[in-house]
């Protein structure tokens, strides 16, 4: 197989991290997430936020980051609302109900949720026969590559507080939302108009880890107690606040999530240029075109990637995703190969 | 401050682990521990555990390793038995009650569980009134540092079996515990009488990671099931992968291990020469002298330490930790500043 | 207010009850089910289920019930699919979900689940990435009071068993559905068909208790652990006991459920009669009428029942429930309050 | 068998509760504990207790109000402290733990929980590495017998704010408790003493029911979708209101336990007059004699009760609890036996 599109985590980290890791290696820190380079990058996270009054935690996945904010915000009654297509409502084996809690989930048409979404899941009828909604789960970029405006995350910010709801960002991809070219959201936007958050570092140039950010102080106080107890406070949080340390000086992490985002632009061109239609507009590192079932068997051959729907007997939308270290002359190739694919289809 | 004997995890890995990321960082892998580093070092424990049957998942930390182990195993009502010194029952936060499992307690000497310990919490005498105890969980070494000879792991067994009790090893130190002086198992005795068991990377070497060793084959089946639901599944698994994959290659991990337990041997010498008493015998790398608490606050002003338990009036038991990575000559400093601190004290 | 049709259960019990309660008040009984009551209660349900070899145990109500099995049939992972109408999705405030299983949901024309209903859910993609559909959530009669037919029940059955499912059918009001005109089950088909179901007695002439009757052998074996860790053991089980004794005797359940089920076909007849269209179509006691919103609120001032839905701006949808307790002439002055109300409205 | 002092739940129930329930049968009221009955007698206890500000919620048995009223109280990581013979800890089958969390629990001499008791628990050396004790669950009359005095209460109740914790009473006994000659306890310093409590009505004279009362206004709220979702909440919530409501009027609950205490107190007497010790004294129904073996197997042969400890080669302690419904000719014809046996024994 020439290259894997398959996900954003087949890679290693980038370069900086390795060496940031040796120079530090046997300097004795604190355990527990008390090191001095994660209380670095926290503090680098508040001045980025604007907001010296946030807590930060850094955890080692985004399942992980999902469950413990989930767990620790919601009493045993209340629910969580996510679109279908959100990560915690398809894809975490049922995750957040093992903690007690229901996903309530609301179709949408891009992987964003709106007011109008949730609305339905208010104010039920019949009172403590049903789960009370309580907290709201978005992530930017969405699962489908789709991010939020500004508006958008202001409107859904309002209707929470209007409603007593806590919204919680998943970021496992919001560096490449941030870079997206539709973007115009800031770090210190997201601080402000959720209550809570995280920065994705596993699928942006980090070994693995995610920097959760508290902005509510309700959703503060305690927070350890939770991340111990499901198993997420890592002994050595050093290994993790040392790749924060580095992705976030010289804004390296929003230039490696830009790359990621140039490579799937170009890929997305290439696909247009032949009249393949894309499942959805993203721009951002996941892309879906929608190929013929022989083109697909044929680039099968030298390329990973996820058949994603059915469209038609004929034809099926495929996931491709880039990253950071998706490489130019790659994507080259693959171009030069789709071309070829199908011209012969 | 020297130096911190605060624990075991205060620095980061062994260089080679460092090397082996860089060279093998930017080649494409499968996630979610599907890669081929895990494969390889998987190999090598079924290897050396003789037993090319046994399932091997690497998850990020302990209390994770333990907590999604004991939810894999036990039905709704079913309990785990403990000794009060267990991790699980005095260091976890209730990680092991929020899966919804009782954490039952038997006193010990010496840290470590023995049939007779148990026994009282089979066939209680109201049934279904009282959770059912199912599994057994010990630590080895132990969180005295002490370790469990053959003979008593085969008793331990054996008596698991006879009585339908799961037993799982936590192993966090498993390494200090098979290069202990008074050790005579071997990996392949500890896969051939458990269940389900851990090697530690975290404590010996690796910036993180432990490997859950399953030799049971009822419980191998949809494990992978349980990691993804408790967060515990990396999507980078390579990660640890690499770790272990260093680790086990030339010993190294047990060489590791027995450079700690030489440290701690060396302080406890120092210790006895002094005529300072152990609270308890251990030939791993935790030692717990009993001091003066003159003599604490003077060594306190250039070590880190914790206290462990009041011994009377004028005296305490500290806990002092060595790793892989403490150096022989701050050990021969320590040992010089305990004895003028001892002459003042 | 004249009546209310809000619900089945706003009487007390049939008086046969209260005098079975009154003849043996003062003989002493075992506790926690273990009574002589219980044990006679169970072997006619044995009896009319056609089956030695089925286990009984009586809880206090349908939620519980309903959480109790799902709990001990589910392992950590795995989930049950129902209708989106079904109770354990929209009406028991997160029940299941706190016992750690999501519940999927399929929506369906008329709150009957089908093959074709849950083969969505099978074989997903990624594996352990999801839950795993490993029990399957029915009603009889269903929420919308809907009866399955014997096809349907075998079909989801032999289904169910190629796929390694767990049938569960909700009974609260099973009487109810087999003595329905369209209904061609029997209590012996229902033990045949399914591998644990209830027999509703709220709803059907008990103060209150479930009859929970398990025919896979696989699901007896300590349930007795699972009532009492979920507070479902009655100390004075012969409380429930008794009273099941009472309506199985001379099929006293089975009478006052087709009373119930003809109060609702002749206020069925009635608003047939008028022209109000009915949303779905039952012969079992709930009926859901279209209705002006006229004639709701006039209805209202003298007669209790439920808003289901909007139909449009002018007319809505109505729940009325008839009971075992529901008087004939009751019935009566309804059908000529509605005549009254249609023809000013 | 003659009689059976295997427990206080061996009979029905009182019968003027039978004759309200016939008496009240076919008028229809509101479901789920908002029917004019649980009203009622709510507010009877309201007037008891000189508080019309407490709220008062109907549960089918005491383990239900034991892990709803637990499991409405603690936050994920919190846990509760009880003595080691209290019910959520020997006698629940992991009921609290189910709810994902620990019990935490001390030894004590008289099954009476005391401050100094508490005080080890509290302020942990380890913060968010332990869990967080949040409640303290202490019961009335104890499953010792014993009951708290004023003072014992009021300090319990003082330190219990000091140190922000939850003072949960279970009264599956409080009105053998109120009671006892030794009781100096109000029903209103009960409610002003404890945060929680409920008046059980299983083993005092009811069918079943125990009524919840809550005084601390932070643990009002919501509480009723905490009982919805752990199934606690009755449908036919009027059935445990009428009983209440009844044992309730005219101090009929306390006239029955008062009568069960009598009983007790004429065994002990009877026991005390052989040279027989008690193994605790206690006042109320319960009592623990100390037997020959020769003289247990004796008795057993007439009369049901529990072994329940060993006390040396040839003697065992037993328990004999008496109820409502104990008559005084079996009482009497008990210790004739008792004498005649002891002659031969």
């Amino acid at each position: 197989m020439k290259y894997s599109f398959a996900n954003d985590y087949s890679e290693g980290c980038h370069p900086r991290i390795l060496e940031a890791l040796a120079h530090t290696n046997l300097i004795q820190q604190a355990g527990y997430g008390d090191d001095s380079h994660t209380c670095n990058a926290s503090d680098t996270i508040r001045r980025l936020a604007g907001n010296t009054d946030i807590d930060v935690h850094m955890v080692a996945g985004g399942t992980m980051a999902n469950l413990v904010v989930l767990a620790s915000v919601l009493r045993p009654f209340e629910s969580v609302v996510a679109a279908t297509t959100g990560h915690i409502y398809t894809n975490e084996a049922g995750a957040i109900e093992a903690t007690g809690h229901k996903v309530e989930a609301a179709p949408t048409v891009d992987g964003k949720l709106r007011p109008a979404d949730i609305v339905p899941f208010l104010n039920k009828a019949r009172g403590h026969h049903l789960v009370r909604t309580r907290a709201v789960y978005i992530s930017n970029s969405t699962e489908l590559g789709t991010v939020y405006t500004k508006q958008e995350l202001i409107d859904l910010y309002e209707f929470s507080k209007a409603n007593n709801l806590i919204l919680f960002m998943d970021g496992a991809r919001l560096p490449m939302a941030l870079t997206a070219p539709s973007n115009d959201l800031t770090l210190a936007d997201i601080a402000r108009y959720t209550d809570v958050f995280y920065i994705g570092g596993t699928k942006c140039g980090a070994m693995l880890g995610e920097a959760i950010v508290i902005s509510n102080p309700d959703l503060k106080q305690d927070f350890k107690y939770h991340l111990k107890q499901r198993g997420a406070l890592s002994a050595k949080g050093r290994t993790i606040g040392i790749q924060f340390e580095q992705l976030l000086q010289d804004n390296l992490i929003f230039e490696l999530a830009d790359h990621a985002n140039k490579m799937a632009s170009r890929l997305a061109c290439a696909f247009k240029q032949l009249g393949c239609p894309l499942l959805i507009d993203s721009d951002t590192n996941q892309l879906f075109p929608v190929l013929s079932n022989a083109m697909i068997t044929l680039l099968q051959k030298d390329y990973g990637f996820l058949i994603w729907s059915v469209v038609d007997e004929d034809r099926s939308a495929v996931r491709l995703i880039t990253s950071w270290a998706t490489p130019e002359r790659v994507v080259d190739e693959f171009i030069k190969d789709l071309r070829r694919v199908y011209s012969v289809k």
